[in-house]
Parts: C-alpha cells; sequence; structure tokens
C-alpha cells in the first residue's frame, strides 16, 4: 500500500469522486450494460484518474459490487408496522419499486452477473445475500415472538422475491400492486 | 445474400459445423462468462472460418440464443403421467436436472443476459419463453380435461422454476429432490 494521498474527510472530495464514481457506473451499465466497459471508461465519464479508481477499488469487479450493494441495499429499508402481514406487503412493494425503476433492471443483472457462483466470484454479493436474510429473518423473528405465524426468509426469498426478480429479468409483464400483495397472501 | 456454398445436407457439413460452433459457444460461457469472448473466438475454437459464422448465425448474440434455445428447450420434454402433480413432479425434475447440470448455470445467466429487456434484446428468447409457456399450458390443460386443479402456466412460473432459477443463479443450497417436490406440493 502506496498510499499518497492526504487523510479522506467525510463529505470532502473522496465522497464527491465516490458519488461521481457510482453515478458514471450506473450510466455505463444502463447505456451498455456488464461487460462492456473498462475501468478507464468509468474514470473519462467520472472526470477522474484510473488510477483514483484502482487506488480505492481494486478492480472494476470489486467496484461494481460496491455499486450494487449501495444501491439495492441502501432503498429497502425493513418495514416494521406491527403486523407480517403488513411487514410483508410493504417490503415487498419496496422491492418491487426498487427492481421496476430506472436503473433496477441494471442492478439486478449486475448482481446475476457477479454473483459468486460464476468464474468472477466476489465475496461481496454473498456477503449483501447472507445480510439481506439476516435482516429478514428479524423482521420474521418479530413476528414470531408477536405470535404471529413462523415463516423462514427462504421461504420468502422462493414465494416473493423470486417471482418478482424473474419477472423482472425476463421482461414479463409489470409487477402491479395487487400481483406483488397477492404473492404475499399466498405465502401467509 | 451473397451464398456461394453448395446446397447444405441434413448430417453433412452443416451439421458437424453446427454442433462445432455450439460446442465451442458453450466451453467459452463456462470458462470466460457472457461478454469475454467474439466470434473470432469461437471460430478459432470451432476450427471454422469468421465469416462461415456470420454468414449462418448474423451475429454473436443470434449464436448465442440459438444455444441457449437449442439447449434449454430439448433437454426438458414435457411429461405426460396421468396426473398433474405426477406432470409437475417430473417437469421441476427436468428443470432442477437441466439447471444444475455442468453447464446450467452459464446457460440460465445467458439467457438472462439476452432476455429482450436489455439493449442488446433479441426476439429469440421472447419466442423461447413464449413456446415454453405454449407447452406448459398445454400439460396443464390435460389436467382439467381430467378434472383435476385448474392452474396458469405464470402460476407454475413463479412459484416452481422461478425459486430454482434465482437459487441457481445466486448460488443459494442445492436443488434436492425433497425441495423440489416441495416446491410442487406447495402450489397444488
Amino acid at each position: 500500500m502506496d498510499e499518497q494521498q492526504p487523510a479522506r474527510r467525510p463529505g470532502g472530495r473522496a465522497a464527491r469522486v465516490g458519488a461521481a464514481v457510482h453515478q458514471a457506473v450506473t450510466d455505463l451499465l444502463s447505456e451498455r450494460g456488464y461487460g462492456k466497459f473498462t475501468v478507464g471508461d468509468v474514470a473519462a465519464r467520472a472526470g477522474v484518474a484510473d488510477s483514483s479508481i484502482y487506488r480505492r477499488w481494486g478492480s472494476l469487479e470489486i467496484l461494481l459490487s460496491d455499486v450494487v450493494l449501495t444501491r439495492l441495499n441502501a432503498r429497502s429499508p425493513m418495514p416494521d408496522t406491527g403486523s407480517l402481514a403488513g411487514d410483508l406487503r410493504t417490503y415487498a412493494a419496496n422491492v418491487a419499486r426498487e427492481i421496476t425503476g430506472p436503473d433496477g433492471l441494471a442492478l439486478l443483472r449486475l448482481a446475476v452477473a457477479l454473483s459468486s457462483n460464476g468464474q468472477q466470484g466476489l465475496q461481496a454479493l454473498d456477503d449483501l445475500l447472507a445480510d439481506r436474510a439476516r435482516q429478514l429473518q428479524s423482521m420474521l423473528d418479530r413476528a414470531i415472538e408477536r405470535g404471529e405465524q413462523a415463516l423462514d426468509a427462504l421461504d420468502v426469498l422462493d414465494h416473493v422475491m423470486a417471482p418478482m426478480y424473474i419477472r423482472v429479468l425476463f421482461g414479463i409483464g409489470p409487477l402491479t400492486p395487487e400481483y406483488v400483495d397477492n404473492l404475499v397472501d399466498r405465502l401467509l
């Protein structure tokens, strides 16, 4: 590590560079798709040097994982409405909004491309999945404590998230509020 | 079209070239992944000229769609066991075997990458999905004619195929026969 920069201050140059680089990745993903751009393309779009990106992220794959983690995590806080049905409906609606938004498909495809099953597998995506599963299980555990139905996070993955993900990935129909609510109702 | 080849005979040179090119694509997908190889790489691996590939398929994306269509279609004939539960269990087991096989993940990722939602969208993948949905609906319609439960092909997509696809794409657990049967049982 031959770091020669001054110490980073939150909200300072490092934060501005981070935001510009994330935006450049999101734009390039939407315009060209995964595998069709380089660190040099990201740097040029963000107005920074290639070396700044390599120094901070190490590789294009690590940068891409960071973008997926940030975008898909930040937008779906776990709801706490007081009932299992309310929590699951709100959570499902949040996921639906996130993956049908302007960058949703690109982020979902990127998550698939980066998942550690492949030859470019990265621990970061596994961590994302594990982290989300824990948050979801906490929400489900609160319902059990209230004496409501006991569900496992994998049941929610299989019967609420997976159908929405696959429909978005393959472009099958819109995710209407009725459709999303119906997925939750079938599970309960 | 300035086709200058002699007419193709089934089982002749054209068939051998087709098989060699499909195998080269499958190998390159497993080794490098989508977006990491060119028509030139496929041609070199298959021992044919680039121009042979362009003349027959037109582009790398059309060739890739042809491979997905051939591989994922040919391996899952629709069962006809005499009962809805038997048909669905057999169908689900076939899909599970196909997508957990040596090239399954690569083909599933390729289907996601090529689906017409993206900037490189191709009609061929839409046709594949529509064709599979029709075959599945025919199987479900036979059950209705026998007086069994009425199901829609999209119910099967949402609650049997989507969970298996997402678990393979994100590397979550093995698809055990018990897990696959349980997906069918929950739907029925």
